[in-house]
């Protein structure tokens, strides 16, 4: 797992943009560091972009709920931090993770489980686990 | 190559969620289907989703030129379409292509040519072209 410092951290998140989307976030594309998978897109602020890096845990930010998010913190499916790319703009982030468990609280191993195909949506992502069994209170 | 009918570009296009970022965008994550390399992050709006399954070729919103835009318009480097993967919050595209040429407009082959590593962004990506001949007016 990699883990930042704090001088790091900070010089870190003076480079990126977090101008173009509203509330100040920035997309980030999470991968299987191993299989290359793409495991979901989410977005961060700064404050996630710190998390992810002084944790070595990936951190987002819930549009929906408002609030900073770690990934796994109900299922205990975590995405432990291998390495940390930025793109050309400085505006979106790659985050390449080793996933426990898996990506999707729908239960499959990506939140992109399903191709276009035949004008249909057709299940292409494996189910790793019961939603139910997994989030029940 | 792959393209779509009318009928099932206006299915498609039912699916998905553009309320949640300003301008009803949608972010696209392109991959390279062969190397499962992450190319680019960028964003589509309904029309540029329409023209990408009716094309065949990856066509995005360019937020700061508010337009449509094909990628590889101007440098040749279009990417063709090999399958098109929804999210499970259907808010989020995960387009599989076939890269031509290279996928940043700096000359790399993926926009996210640059690890955060020890304090420094250290170069991964490889130089495929010089920006400077292939957008020379």
């Amino acid at each position: 797992m990699k883990k930042f410092s704090k001088s790091e951290i900070n010089e870190f998140v003076q480079l990126l943009d977090f101008s173009k989307i509203e509330g100040n976030l920035i997309p980030v594309v999470t991968q299987d560091y191993k299989t290359k998978e793409i495991l979901m897109l989410a977005f961060a602020n700064e404050e996630a972009v710190r998390k992810t890096l002084e944790t070595g845990y990936a951190h987002y930010y819930s549009r929906s709920r408002n609030t900073l998010w770690k990934k796994g913190e109900t299922s205990g499916h975590v995405e432990e931090i291998e390495s940390v790319v930025i793109d050309c703009d400085n505006d979106s982030l790659l985050l390449k993770v080793k996933q426990v468990g898996a990506a999707c609280h729908e239960g499959y191993d990506t939140c992109f489980y399903r191709k276009f195909e035949g004008g249909a949506l057709k299940i292409v992502g494996k189910k790793v686990f019961n939603p139910e069994e997994v989030y029940k209170k």
